[in-house]
């Protein structure tokens, strides 16, 4: 009888999965960023959940209920970005201590609903449970999407162009620096990447300007670090993947936190980190239109490699080493 | 900066409630069993999401991790049941130790899907988070109604009949001979009321056959206890209401329970008791069809009073005595 911290949670997932059966009306189940539903022909609709918990995914000491509010938001809001889908219906579940004070979970919700808000879904009900132990927070949330134009895990080909949103590593390395600086990590050179951490910006524009561009392929967001998150979309789409880190612009603000914290730019990079980015593998016919779309969505793509045959495997080209695909395991 | 322990559950919610904006796309938003969402014309959703939390809502000394997952299940199916929505898609989401044995949670989801594939609900997707505290399991679902056919708590009139689906009261009372009784509840006299408690039937084909039927008003689902659920109903409706406790027929088996117990069956039909049955306010000229169409679903169908004019608030008839609104509180 195994337990979960021998399993591990990929394994853990894996097996909870394969146990499940499907239905009509579902046609995508567990197993990629989120499910797609299809009540009748023509719309689909796409739901995902994810929960944080106290003393994990948010401390106290860092950031407001809104802004942990917020972010809860952001991680599911970036599921359904992994998805092309727009958000519409959300519904928070919530266990709490009975010291809890009324106007800090009523700065939490409204850190919540906001954050839904400014992409177009609204809290539309939820749960409220006592608990003794740590607080947790548990959102589920709907989206739409055209029947057939999710984008999935599964599509991506030899040949494709690996980009990214934003700048990958930035929330763990906010983290870190939080952690190791304290109240240092409060100065003005530090902000961005604690923003990264505490407020990551959902990528709904983007990923609803680059579905109707169109030209992506398969798409994943990161949530546990670039080299698991590609490792899944690899498997799903049965290719391999050359990441070249020479080509991929630096970011000066991770070199900065390497110095501090003793250790590289390109390990922050690489880490766990929930950046709730988008990784996308792109037709490269299609390049120069998905660039123009997320331009005009105001967000940043960089080209980091390629999609090879499955033989390749997944290279670091510069470091020239395989990838390490474990990313953050919940259980371990 | 009152404490939710304060403010008790009911002011919570009502707090909460109170700061929410709707969007479009929302027929009916939080404070009633369950949100109804329009994706489209003709055809509305309803979501609803509740957790269990180890330790309050199941004790791991009683029933299998089966019969947790399957009253998981229930509780939110019944919210379904209470909106006369059919189910179809669920959202599993979980705070687990990293001690918990794989096989155990396996047994968990089969239950919760064995439960809703009996009325037709899926599982299709969920997440997992690592906790040190109680362990805790939050389903999210999914269920479809023709556009403007769910049953709310608001539509009762003065005038309406007021049943109940099954046997109230059974599942606290299960869950006091548990408690009191240790291993000798296991016997086969106090089966029914262990099984209403660890197993409860979810009301769907009731409620979808009493749909079918027409002349349902107004609905609530007893989560709490007849007594505050009565009162979110006749509340949400402008309403008072009579429930004639001597009509309402004898129930055997709280009578026993209420002699070991040293109390009355009165008391324990009225007191908090997770029962996930079924409160209908029914037009008295449809009251035969519903009989019927309950009988044909296999549900049993009390009438055990009527609504009233609001002046008349709610009272217990057969004891004279105004009804005790609070229902069970999670936060005193």
């Amino acid at each position: 009888m195994p337990r979960l911290r021998e399993l591990g949670e990929a394994e853990v997932l894996r097996r909870l999965i394969a146990a499940r059966a499907l239905g009509p009306g579902v046609a995508v189940g567990p197993g990629d960023d989120a499910a797609v539903l299809e009540p009748e022909a023509g719309k689909q609709l796409v739901a995902t959940t994810d929960a944080f918990v106290e003393g994990r995914h948010f401390l106290s000491s860092w950031g407001t209920p809104a802004d942990w509010g917020a972010r809860l938001a952001a991680a599911n809001l970036s599921d359904l970005a992994a998805m092309a889908a727009a958000p519409r219906w959300a519904l928070l579940s919530m266990g709490l201590r009975a010291e809890h004070e009324m106007d800090s979970l009523l700065e939490l919700q409204s850190g919540v609903a906001r954050a839904l808000g400014a992409h177009g879904a609204v809290l539309v009900g939820g749960n409220l449970v006592a608990v003794q132990g740590e607080e947790w927070f548990d959102l589920a949330l709907l989206g739409e999407v055209r029947t057939g134009a999710a984008w999935r895990r599964n599509g991506a080909r030899p040949g494709d162009l690996l980009f990214v949103t934003g700048a990958p590593g930035r929330a763990g390395a906010g983290f870190q620096i939080a952690r190791a600086l304290g109240a240092r990590a409060r100065e003005a050179e530090w902000r961005p990447l604690l923003e990264a951490w505490l407020m990551p910006a959902a990528r709904i524009p983007a990923a609803l300007a680059l579905a109707a561009a169109s030209g992506v392929r398969a798409a994943i967001d990161l949530s546990d670090g670039l080299p698991g998150d590609l490792a899944h979309l690899c498997e799903a789409s049965g290719v391999g993947a050359v990441v070249d880190l020479a080509a991929w612009g630096v970011d000066p603000l991770l070199e900065r936190a390497a110095r501090e914290l003793n250790t590289t730019a390109e390990a922050l990079r690489l880490s766990p980190s929930d950046d709730y980015e988008l990784l996308l593998a792109v037709d490269p016919a299609a390049r120069a239109g998905c660039e123009a779309a997320a331009q005009a969505a105001g967000t940043q793509l960089s080209c980091i490699g390629r999609v090879t045959e499955p033989e390749n495997g997944i290279t670091l080209a510069a470091s020239g080493r395989a990838i390490d695909a474990a990313g953050f395991d919940h259980f371990r």
